[in-house]
């Protein structure tokens, strides 16, 4: 959706890195947004994203010594009537034309405040993988279930390209002082709201090491939410608002929660993801550890 | 979905025509019965399906004398798993993965009737494309509203193949001792009940010869339940029960009921389809007549 920040622009290197030839999408998705949501106001940076594009680069050495440089081919900018022929509403009780739609796996999670998230990305991806047709397709970690929803959809639909193995799920990008994820949407937070908002993050971290550790589900939760209420209660003396939406662990194969009491009973079985999401302001900030290999579920 | 009869090897003998390779699919779609509807007694012919494929040749002249003859390359049979990897059942209250649906295209007509038909029938087209990619695709008119709720999904889904327009609705096949439209259901029909089937057809027709003289939408449809009462009184006699659903005439872009009161309130627009379906006995025929130019539709 552009406004590119250093975890897109690692996706752009990875595909560089691999592939002879790199194409970019940069769509603000109106199928993807609710009415009450910042459609209007995301941010749409393009003169500079097309800048940062044009500064990625993968240098190849060859046998005789001459190097060649890769950079992105090409940058698909579709306008909303390319993507919506049948045109395109915010209200989804009145949208007319195709949509896509992974039932069953796309109501926890994300799902559970944006119903129609998914159905939005499930959309215009379909549409973007037919416009583009890419061997490889290269997602953020951030986006987890996106990613992996998407690669059912890949199998489900029998799409040509790119296989489900070959979209690939990209570890996420943090700023390394306090190891908030970056996001286009971090540009919403004041400066003092930036100060709290690794705090997501660092709950993660400390929910991941009792899981780790052979604690049980209820306690890892309880490590996260410690940190958060502390953090939250010191963000309300400074004036900020921070309010957490759920810490949770969730099976990475039917998003479901997971109900295994600990690591050991989880044991050999797919990946386990622990994500979050915590309103800092109007900012809402969401992130993720997978524990486990998240290769295992490719459907 | 197999089953095959004249209407469908007409379609093979135009691909043949007009392609290098012929590729079908026979596939009898689940997601396209609701769960009160015959999908365990649907029509299975396999074996005598490939027999009549393989008598389906089209013969080439050229240069140096020596013609070729032509014939189907390739029969595609997927198994349920394939075409539905997640599973599938009939109640979509409880189906998981991945669906296409064409909103505000699928409750008008043939949809009315059967709420959820065209969701099933664009997810596994949208698959059976992907699996296939053709060029070209055929389908019967008899099935029109399907023919250009697909071809508006190729556009919406930006389908690599087929383009929208080369998504061909070709004309229906009919037994020329009465009209009536060939289709595989039309095995479940008694002796005597087949006897009376053509009657859709004929109030139909019609309804057409009204359209085209300039009556009334509201005469049109008068002269075809004309038709169709005064043969289903005399089916009774027979003990044949003769139940019409529906003689309408709607819009072939919008599928909305016509609204206008004559056929001069429409020229220079696009096509009008009348349709109508008729139960007779247990089995519920449909049939069409389209009157215009259906490439006018093209999304």
């Amino acid at each position: 959706m552009g406004a590119l920040h250093d975890g897109h622009l690692s996706l752009v290197r990875r595909s560089l890195a691999e592939n002879d030839l790199t194409v970019l999408s940069i769509f603000v998705n109106p199928a993807q947004f609710a009415p009450h949501e910042d459609l209007a106001t995301y941010p749409r940076t393009l003169p500079r994203d097309l800048e940062l594009l044009a500064q990625q680069t993968f240098s190849i050495g060859s046998a005789d010594g001459q190097g060649q440089v890769r950079t992105p081919s090409a940058v698909f900018l579709p306008s909303v009537h390319d993507m919506y022929p049948t045109g395109i509403v915010q209200d989804v009780a009145q949208q007319k034309g195709t949509f896509v739609e992974v039932k069953g796996y796309s109501h926890q999670m994300e799902g559970q405040s944006q119903p129609t998230f998914f159905r939005g990305v499930a959309t215009v991806v379909t549409k973007l993988f037919n416009a583009v047709q890419p061997t490889n397709a290269y997602f953020g970690q951030k986006d987890i279930q996106q990613g992996l929803l998407l690669r059912r959809m890949c199998r489900d639909l029998l799409l040509p390209n790119p296989a489900p193995e070959r979209l690939h799920i990209c570890p996420t990008a943090r700023d390394p002082s306090d190891g908030l994820a970056l996001s286009s949407r971090n540009a919403y937070l004041s400066e003092k709201e930036r100060g709290v908002a690794g705090t997501l993050y660092q709950a993660l971290q400390a929910a991941e090491s009792a899981w780790t550790s052979g604690k049980t589900k209820t306690e890892c939760v309880a490590s996260a939410l410690d940190i958060i209420s502390t953090a939250t209660a010191r963000a309300v003396d400074e004036g900020i608002e921070m309010k957490l939406e759920y810490v949770e662990l969730n099976d990475s194969e039917t998003f479901e929660v997971l109900d295994s009491a600990s690591k050991k009973d989880t044991a050999g079985c797919e990946a386990v993801i622990l994500s979050g999401a915590l309103r800092v302001g109007k900012t809402r900030l969401i992130d993720n550890i997978v524990i486990g290999d998240l290769n295992r579920t490719v459907p």
